[in-house]
């Protein structure tokens, strides 16, 4: 068979796309390790171990704090399949392609789903969520995306889960492109459920969905009436494989654990504060690039996320010939948008060890020498 | 925070267990490799190229034949919640753990399962089958597993799916610890839908499910009444990215897929029937050495699994004594049983890169040391 003749020739692209971004050489070596067996003692400490530096990047003592085996939506998944029973009402909030995605799970499982409604790129106050959990009283879960991957749209999280709590609601966020590379701590911000993606902010590669419930929502899943509808993202058996009990449910995927575990320690032996500082920085820096090419910005300044920045195509610039040009000659990826947005922004993702400044030097410098062509 | 200081450091285990076998070298130096985008063009030809290599393997042209993003788990869930809708009578031959598990999925998503029951290690008859297929008729599916990992017995599929197409069901098989080891062609049997897991038979890591669906599950697949009621594991919007539309799901695990690319090529530079080969010789010799010491094979000769080997624990033996100083003095790993055989057997994986002569000489003289104590 042909096939079997060509090694493995990937090409090297400067990862400034929605992820993964590029992950930390520390991380890829890791990865080469030798595996061990799921019950191996030296396993499961492994396994406490990158729960306790989860925690800590979640800013959470929340005990249900695991990597589930899959990728963001595998996260979105599990929020939705372990919370919802059907019949419940779920309150999302409806700005970007996310958030609708939210809204087609929450169905999958049942729910009664209420949508409150923006422009895809618009955030909502504490006073407009408030009025709708008022309105469908009782509702089960109030559900927001924190860093909008579709619109570059950052969603404050500032006074919300008091109104959430006041109605009787849980607090659920989806923070994939927030987690590590976005100012964000679960606990003082009294979110119930939260699911990020390892291929982001973190710098790991796609397959692993940090994810993390504290006391009020897990006393929601002990009192489930139905049993969860999902077998491989089933937290009530999960739970007995990641406490003490030890119970064998799916065999973990040994590598990328490997791998998400140095790219945790990357994180914190950075420090939470600077990684947002530098995330931040070079968001701002690009946004002064991008100005001084004449283009603007999607998102007004005090809202964008700097993970993941959205740039206006100008008027009669071909989206697709500018993206290829990025890519084949300067192997650089950037993403267009889609939805209401297809064709009119460019997704300049600055995450984890793809924020870096030369990064934006060059990706400005390449878009100055396409567009002037 | 303390754990920021320690470098991963795992000790060298021989994996002798059910799962994961040990990993080939070119498979663990691939996945240091550089990410690149999900929809890179370089990333959609490596897509097809593990299809092809995948389609070789499985032996078969099925079209939707992909690597799912999980492990065995979420192949056996992407079996019954894309091929089940609520009220569908599914046959599932019980004769060891994931049989059960089969049950318990087929539930989730609806079914109405009807079990054909066999002790533990036991096997099924064409005839056996007919006649609870006739009894119950209309049924959908008719799942059997072909290697079950908890008993170490072979299923023969010999003749089966004659009577499951002339009952106008679907033919279902878990080939988790059989493919890539032991003789399976899925096009030559006539198997509708089967699933398998990357750190078995195939030597990879955790964390991707080889499957595969035929064109007359393809088309109950496309006649369902209902949606398929679990998002991350939905064929029908996976078969998209998949396919020339390469319309955006989940960002596949890169990495993973750099190992298990490696991985198949290795299966075929092989050829598949030397590795079949290779994997009965060192049960075999495996199966001679556990007789020199006195140790008797739970499941007959001729239905043995080759890959899984059931070994009885004899009376007054420490079944837990036995593996602790497999781990601690020899850093070989092994299995015990569970269910009904907790206890009663240990379970001896020769898999993949896992089944070389020398690992039954290591280990077999590893266990006349501790037994003869």
């Amino acid at each position: 068979m042909a096939l079997v003749k060509y090694d493995l020739n990937v090409p090297h692209r400067l990862l400034l796309g929605p992820g993964p971004s590029a992950v930390h050489p520390r991380v890829l070596r890791s990865m080469s390790t030798e595996l061990i067996g799921y019950l191996d003692p030296e396993w499961l400490s492994l396994m406490d171990e990158e729960q306790e530096l989860l925690r800590a990047v979640f800013q959470t003592k929340n005990e249900m704090t695991y990597p589930m085996s899959g990728t963001g939506g595998a996260g979105m998944e599990t929020a939705f399949s372990n919370f919802v029973e059907p019949g419940d009402t779920v309150v999302v909030g409806c700005n970007g392609f996310f958030s609708e995605r939210m809204c087609e799970m929450a169905k999958i499982y049942g729910a009664n789903v209420k949508r409150i409604e923006k422009p895809w790129g618009g955030i909502f106050t504490p006073a407009e969520i408030e009025e709708v959990l008022v309105e469908n009283k009782p509702v089960k879960i109030l559900a927001l995306v924190h860093a909008e991957t579709s619109t570059g749209a950052l969603q404050p999280l500032e006074g919300i889960a008091d109104v959430v709590h006041r109605n009787g609601a849980l607090f659920l966020i989806d923070c994939v492109t927030s987690l590590g590379g976005i100012p964000l701590n679960i606990d003082a911000s009294d979110i119930d459920v939260a699911y990020s993606a390892s291929q982001k902010c973190l710098g790991c590669p796609p397959g692993l969905s940090p994810f993390t419930a504290g006391d009020r929502a897990r006393e929601i899943l002990r009192k489930r009436k139905t049993r969860v509808a999902n077998w491989y993202l089933d937290l009530t058996l999960l739970e007995k494989y990641w406490n003490k009990e030890r119970v064998y449910h799916h065999t973990p995927s040994t590598t990328l654990h490997y791998g998400f575990r140095e790219g945790l320690r990357i994180v914190l032996e950075e420090g939470l504060e600077n990684r947002w500082s530098r995330h931040q920085a070079n968001a701002e820096y690009l946004w002064d690039k991008m100005e001084t090419l004449g283009l603007k910005l999607l998102v007004k300044r005090e809202n964008r996320v700097p993970s993941l920045n959205t740039v206006c195509i100008p008027d009669g610039v071909d989206d697709m010939a500018v993206r290829t040009s990025l890519r084949e000659t300067y192997n650089i990826e950037i993403a267009g948008g889609f939805g209401p947005l297809k064709g009119k922004i460019w997704r300049v993702g600055l995450m984890g060890f793809s924020s870096q400044r030369e990064n934006v030097t060059l990706f400005s410098e390449a878009m100055r020498e396409i567009l002037r062509k």
